[in-house]
């Protein structure tokens, strides 16, 4: 089976990794260069996305902003899974919130803006304070603005404007703006659908983020009151799409109440911890899905933590001498803030993953990972 | 990190897989075309082997019958680990006795046989029944012969003198003659000591073997009281050796006591269990061990068994819906009694695993997997 992936990063370089004991062949659309590409050896397989669309059993992607020519160009050849409109659903919060309202998923109370007057309107109609995220391209808290008190009204229109109007996507470009919702918590979920429907979901993930990304995640089956709220959250989502592989949830923990902030129609960053902490990681699954093969068990094996490696290439060697620390380098070259790999730990229990956790945390240096011993030390 | 494995099989490919994360870049000689490849995806890297010498940090090896010059090639380099002499040790049961003795480690009474006057000698020295296994090269029951009775001494030697006379190696072959051990069950073990000495072993294995070749293999936790002997065993060879990697070891137990029946310095197919049921796997720790970055922990995660694929370049998908079956297909031709590929399975106890151990077996085609599911189903 071969399997063309739209987009060359970490993601399907991980699908490639958990596909090769498959027999399953993975290469790479790198968006960028135009060029599909080995994901391990990142040598290049083929010159363009026609020869890789011909080579492939199955095409897939690992990110959701790819251009609708390219997402044209597979679903036309009647491979693609999940579909395009999947895909444009999660790089499109217009089409996100609509599914959202569609399938009866709590989320927060929100208005599409594009001039200033439904700018004022949302602003009128919902309670400060808000926040304002860009329709399109938008992650990693880019375009996102907070307006707390009505006198930034003014200010952020501005900013706003420019960013509408600059915007070079093709598409017309807009702000969600969203009530912002005092939350306890933030918890995402990694779930699984078959071509027939069937869905998996793993266990839900507590994330901590530095500076809008990502920096840690802990999955410890513990909160099981939420995960049937999740479960069914993904349910209603993945079958609304006729969704195949994995898909990721954001939510908010409000009291007892779950509320998606958002989808990503792929494998997720908050779902890495699946690679030592779960009976199949959400690589292998997202593939066995799109190829067909029996979804694989989401159960978790043990209590397991992530922690994120950005902008940094290395880290002390010592922490592979902390039992079950497992290293996931990327292969990428260093840049200020890139995901160039992850680590993940695993415990027998919750307290024997937090003393790790926490020994991980002391070796790894404040410059590279801000803030992660101060959250892991909080940690009970 | 660069490595260069000599053999380019499927351990050479595990450990490659085992690598990727580390940032750590393995090529393969292949002994056979005598060129260097990617063992992910099988690209030729340098057709010859001063190109992967010059490549590499590091050199190791997945096979102990590698020629002499090769070997000698790459110890001159000064990045061969474990040493020249370790991988001779695996390869040729004169050594390995000797070292054994020298070792103090308990294994079978035997003599070293080149000669009908030593075969005689060995015969009346030693107890019947006898078992003669090759010096060289002899793995997975080839060359080997059973002496039950005196009526057939002359017969093996006929067909023992032909063997050592058309041997090919440009070694002296020879036949080591061994008291049979009764044994009440067969245990293997793999350990990993680093360049400074340190030493991990993992959880003793319980193998079964069909035709002479391991089928199943079974790693619980169980075994206590006798895992202290193989640990010692372990430290004693490897320190003898001053080994740096992965070794391991196969034992008969013999009532509460472990005999070493051979040992094998590499990482071993008894050893597969570990990618799925160990905090660190067997591939990954080799690897560690000849960067010298710090060995990771051996403890078990779960009860795991492994069920050897030879031959068969398929088997039912259903199995993948059996929670924690794990498919390693090796990306080979098929061709019959080859190792094809393995599969994990896990429990969180030995109930459990023994319930999904039994659900894989039935699946298993018979014809594929002979005696495995009389063998799983006599577990307990």
């Amino acid at each position: 089976m071969k399997v063309l992936v739209l987009g060359a990063g970490q993601l399907a370089r991980m699908m490639a990794l958990a596909s090769k004991p498959l027999n399953i062949d993975v290469r790479a659309f790198d968006v960028g260069s135009a060029q599909v590409v080995d994901p391990l050896s990142t040598n290049i397989s083929f010159g363009d996305l026609k020869s890789g669309i011909e080579f492939s059993d199955v095409i897939t992607a690992e990110f959701e902003h790819i251009s609708h020519d390219v997402l044209a160009q597979c679903e036309a050849s009647g491979k693609l899974l999940p579909s395009s409109q999947s895909i444009k659903t999660g790089g499109d919060r217009r089409l996100e919130k609509n599914l959202l309202e569609q399938a009866s998923v709590n989320n927060a109370t929100h208005k599409v803006v594009t001039t200033k007057a439904e700018f004022d309107d949302a602003i009128s109609t919902l309670t400060l304070p808000l926040i304002l995220k860009s329709a399109l391209a938008g992650y990693d808290g880019k375009g996102q603005w907070r307006l707390k008190e009505l006198a930034q009204a003014e200010g952020i229109w501005q900013e706003v404007d420019t960013f509408i109007k600059e915007d070079t996507s093709g598409q017309q470009q807009a702000v969600v703006v969203e009530q912002m919702v005092s939350f306890d918590r933030e918890l995402s979920m990694v779930g699984v659908r078959s071509k027939t429907g069937e869905t998996q979901s793993y266990p839900l993930t507590e994330n901590h983020h530095t500076n809008g990304v990502l920096s840690v995640s802990l999955a410890t089956n513990e909160h099981q009151a939420l995960q049937s709220q999740a479960s069914e959250a993904f349910d209603k989502i993945a079958n609304a799409l006729d969704y195949v592989g994995v898909l990721a949830i954001e939510f908010f923990q409000v009291g007892d109440s779950l509320l998606v902030n958002e989808i990503a129609p792929r494998v997720h960053n908050s779902g890495h911890w699946t690679q030592q902490g779960a009976d199949t990681c959400q690589f292998e699954n997202h593939i066995r899905a799109v190829c067909q093969l029996p979804l694989g068990s989401t159960s978790l094996v043990r209590p397991t933590a992530m922690i994120n490696v950005l902008g940094a290439d290395s880290v002390p060697d010592s922490i592979l001498a902390i039992p079950s620390a497992t290293m996931h380098w990327y292969g990428k070259s260093k840049r200020a803030g890139r995901k160039m790999g992850h680590i993940n730990v695993s415990g027998s229990d919750r307290k024997e993953l937090l003393h790790r956790l926490q020994c991980l945390a002391e070796q790894l240096p404040e410059a590279d990972f801000p803030e992660v011993s101060d959250y892991v030390n909080q940690l009970q």
